[in-house]
């Protein structure tokens, strides 16, 4: 795997997480690749299939977050031409200062106008360690 | 993208849902890369990755399960060559007979010996139709 193409895949996922933390929806469009196979899933929530339902849930989102901080941590990425995948854990801090973990699988296609998003999986960890991290 | 190659990784997630159900550890081993770069997550828990840590979740999963039934629903899959990946809904049965229902999002690789899955994250759906599926 080239370190270069690896870095790429790296710089996409920095700029999504930048118009996530900005709450910025252009931004977040020019991320995604806006196709039918678009896929998206926030903690909790069901899989949203298509540009469409990926954008009505960013804007969901947008409108109802005043402030956001994302703290991007334990970042793997790998990639097989033409795509790049990134496993990471979001530790995201509310208004209020409460902080949630979220793991986080993101799918990247490489097209003609650079690397685009086509899946964002989120998912709360409960049992953070449940299974691995610890010594049993 | 090719209907064979799509029905290829489509016969790749039903072994790997076989598997699970059957709480066969073999049947999972054949099923998955074991390499490095094998991620899996488990509804709430945290990242495992590389084939050692991915193995012991599924170990502590069948050792800890007697019983279960997985119907797999709303399945989509998507080739890049030598990628393909899948999302679907998995309705998971225990034996009390509760149902919990289950994201999931699975990557599997075209190797030497054919398509083997390298990334699992399932999450649990709390608020199915938060985002999109329901009108507002």
């Amino acid at each position: 795997m080239s370190a270069a193409i690896q870095a790429q895949v790296l710089e996409a996922n920095r700029r999504f997480y930048a118009a996530f933390e900005a709450l910025d929806l252009d931004a977040m469009e020019a991320v995604w690749e806006r196709s039918s196979r678009a896929a998206c899933l926030h903690p909790g929530g069901a899989w949203l299939i298509g540009w469409e339902e990926v954008r009505r849930g960013w804007e969901m989102i947008v409108d109802a977050t005043s402030y956001i901080e994302v703290e991007v941590t334990g970042v793997d990425a790998w990639v097989e031409d033409p795509l790049g995948w990134v496993t990471c854990v979001e530790r995201v801090r509310g208004p209020d200062g409460q902080v949630a973990e979220v793991a986080a699988t993101n799918i990247y296609f490489l097209g003609t106008d650079g690397w685009r998003l086509i899946l964002h999986h989120a998912s709360p960890v409960i049992r953070a360690g449940a299974f691995g991290a610890e010594p049993a």
